[in-house]
């Protein structure tokens, strides 16, 4: 398959009308051909229109339909095999394995979706039945069913290639949703992009889809974006990256005359906590399983560890030691592009020029002239100069950790209550150490989506119970997850049906129950029918 | 109990150290004894200080120690006896039997929260075990626990004094969900207010629960307000109401440092769609129940039946006909106070002056000087001059119905096609037309959180299935409900436990399952411990 360089949207593959432009290869900085055309917004309107047409079919397909198109669109990502493995690694920088391993997650996740359709929980059908006896007034026929929400809205990631881009989990589980999905793609990586979306498009071809139940849209800046974002008939938005790109989205539809939820993920420091007795008894181990955490992916994930909280101990002086000769065997790694690579570098100057702030471990420099390369990096600071400057608070996106080192106790729990919402949070400590900890662990809780207990935050697990979000700023919506199946909640709403004849009540809710679901009958889980 | 016109917050009542001012019946205009105090902005701040405080703890207390104040709370309501009945009558102008409803449905949810969180549903528990040996990367043991958000402020409406407002559905389902609760009181029924206040500050008491958990700040005008939105500790919103105000306190929650979520239950129009088949069949019938529906309360309802659509018909002639009659026959009604008053004159006189526009039936005047009283109306157009006018498709509030006369059917689902979105959407139909109207039932269901069929929408049940929401603009996220067990999701967030010991799981994630919940459990859901 030929990557072309269109857009895709009701249906079709075109030349999209806006600027052109061209991928590079962040290891050696050439260009990917071809060049890549980016929609106008007379396009955008255009996929919206369609999007919301295929709404008012998608949205009415039986769980078993649309599994079947989820499962297919797994079928084919994997049909494109080498040539998507290929051009990931050129427009990524990441090895064949990471390719692998995310492909991997992607059509896991959309198999996931499949199942959990058709399993049927994200209904959340609820059957109150009539009580015409009912004194003093007799009680309707009252059914709950949540539905589709309406067309969505996508925003790739940079960082993520394909599990949090075209057919990642936004998608998979808006979809899943019955919500049409409009694609804006990353232009780190548009042939990547592309290469999904034909699979998409050729699933969506397969299984008799509407035109518009899936688009994509390329768009350099944030004019296809905010096109997207402020069209009527959009009604979510699903966003994984910067701060300030997701709060930027988040102000345009708030700002909407009708405003619609944004789920931005917008990342965070990841709080990682050791407790002495923990380092005294494992500091070597520990330390190596950080520096593999830390350099991960070049440190280019959300959960990154980029905060280490300690009290002065020996066992601390083990852990920096270990982790500095760690890093110096760690060798530089490939950012994605450009503007990561720079900011990169000039949030580690601007912390490391501070006096307050030291260099205690670096990775291995690489003899490369070219491309984006980055060595790892621990900082250290005291908990006082920490407390004092909140500037350093904030996430360098890349492979760099900042330990805070504090006198006692009560200045540990003093950072955690002063931490900003975070997606992950961790303690390394012995059990009795964590049950002597009730404070600690109460205070990490408050700040945190996902609590983590001797071992690292990197590695998302996607199943039922994860959550990836977490309290402002790591995400705007602390109640919902864009990872595993509680993902799909973002784009359902109910609806209740009072009074509603047989004939009339979607599947979900009738009296038989043909769709064998679980089912809450007069506040009791059942698959029964109803008499 | 003597009503003192103080408030309550940090376990305490206080006189109010802002603006005094008195309530008024508004049957006769007379002041209400005695003079009420206002919370200054320091007030406001010590009160959002002690309910943080609060949360910290009543955040953890066990479903059952939490069901017990609930129903403690409903206990000490009904312990008022007639002297909150008389004050709801003298405040409102509702009749004894409404006020009595009102208390059985506000005490009614009050325990119904109570058992639910007994049952645990609100938890969500999900649990995915550790695989060690999966390949190629082993699964740590992940669980999943909604948590308490934080404190809550909820704004009473005006026209529910008990069931929307201090101990109403906002409170009690924020209260269930582990969240301290500021109420800002409505200045309409102050009294009622304090007196339902007092039963809760008693119940918090007798339960031995913080300080905090519960505040009454009373405030005119919309200082207390914003100061309550804007306090960082502060970390969601239930609201029922206008759309202005509504929209004034999202706008203020989306521009917070750290953004917080509105629930903003705004009202509308309700429409209410009469087809051929059942106007020939039941015209009297239709006419007498909207009637009904229409005048319940003064109209002062956020699902009263403001909108009619129906085709050109006999039927149709026979429906004015009838509710021409009813209406002539049904006496003016008391009004909640005088703003209220003065919008519905003003509304009707801007809708009938407008040539497009007549009036086909009007309520009984009663000899009544003093007070804010209003007689019902109806209202006709056809559907040319309503679709070209979008200045009548907002809500009067009160008891006025537009009916909006179809030539066709085309005509009609133009209509609903150019509609808002709504709390409830009617249709009238006989099974045999509803059944041939799919396009028209799938349209409605588009715009609304409710259908009813061959009924009327006022009459909220309170149960699982309810949904009391809607598509923007009838609340402000349509994936919530602000009435039924639903409506405590508003208020928590999931946190995600990795690799966590027992000894630290909270119960309701420990493998023998103390607390007997249903949980997922690999997919599964089950009451079974884990092995």
């Amino acid at each position: 398959m030929n990557i072309s360089g269109q857009i895709y949207y009701d249906g079709a593959w075109r030349a999209g009308e806006g600027a052109t432009y061209q991928a590079s290869n962040p290891a050696n900085g050439a260009d990917l051909a071809p060049v890549m055309s980016t929609a106008s917004k007379a396009q955008v309107d255009a996929a919206v229109a369609a999007a919301h047409r295929a709404f008012l079919s998608y949205k009415n397909t039986s769980p078993h339909v649309r599994a079947t198109f989820l499962r297919n669109c797994a079928d084919e990502i994997m049909a494109l095999g080498d040539e998507l493995l290929d051009r990931v690694s050129a427009e990524t920088a990441y090895p064949r394995g990471r390719a692998e391993g995310e492909r991997a997650r992607t059509c896991g996740q959309l198999r996931m979706f499949a199942d959990y359709v058709e399993h049927g929980e994200h209904f959340d059908a609820r059957i109150d039945t009539a009580q015409p006896e009912r004194q003093p007034l007799p009680r309707a026929d009252i059914r709950f069913l949540n539905h589709a929400l309406g067309p969505v809205v996508v925003f790739g990631a940079s960082n993520f290639p394909l599990a949090f881009s075209v057919a990642g989990g936004d998608t998979a589980s808006a979809l899943a949703a019955g919500c049409p999905v409009l694609v804006k793609g990353h232009s780190s990586h548009p042939g990547t992009c592309e290469l999904v979306a034909r699979a998409m498009a050729k699933a969506a071809e397969n299984c008799g889809m509407p035109p518009g139940v899936f688009s994509l849209l390329m768009g350099e800046g944030s004019i296809v974006g905010s096109a997207l974002v402020s069209a009527p008939q959009v009604k979510a938005v699903g966003f994984t990256g910067s701060t300030s790109g997701g709060m930027a989205l988040y102000k345009l539809a708030n700002e909407r005359p009708e405003p619609i939820p944004v789920f931005a993920e917008m990342g965070s420091v990841n709080p990682v906590i050791l407790l002495p007795q923990a380092l005294r008894k494992s500091a070597p181990t520990i330390a190596k399983d950080f520096v593999a955490s830390l350099t991960l992916g070049v440190g280019q994930f959300c959960v990154n560890p980029g905060l280490v909280l300690a009290v002065e101990d020996e066992g601390l002086d083990d852990f920096v030691k270990a982790t500095s000769v760690a890093l110096a065997e760690s060798p530089a790694g490939t950012l994605l592009n450009k503007r990561i690579c720079s900011a990169y570098g000039e949030g580690l100057e601007r912390y490391s020029q501070l006096d307050g702030v030291e260099v205690v471990g670096r990775g291995r420099a690489v003899e490369l002239t070219e491309g984006h390369h980055a060595q790892a990096c621990l900082l250290r600071t005291t908990a006082e100069f920490f407390l004092a400057n909140s500037a350093i608070h904030e996430e360098i996106f890349g492979p760099v950790s900042l330990l805070v080192v504090c006198k006692n106790k009560n200045e540990l729990l003093e950072i955690v209550t002063h931490l900003a919402g975070q997606l992950t949070g961790t303690i390394h400590a012995s059990e009795n150490e964590l049950e002597n900890s009730p404070e600690l662990v109460e205070l990490l809780t408050l700040k945190v989506g996902r609590l983590v207990i001797n071992s690292f935050p990197t590695g998302v697990e996607v199943c039922p119970s994860m959550v990836h979000g977490g309290p402002f700023p790591a995400s705007t919506d602390a109640r919902f997850s864009s990872v595993g199946t509680a993902a799909i909640k973002r784009f359902l709403r109910p609806v209740c049906y009072q009074n509603y004849p047989q004939s009339v009540l979607p599947d979900a809710l009738k009296n038989n129950n043909p769709l064998g679901l679980l089912r809450t009958v007069n506040g009791e889980v059942t698959t029964s029918s109803i008499a």
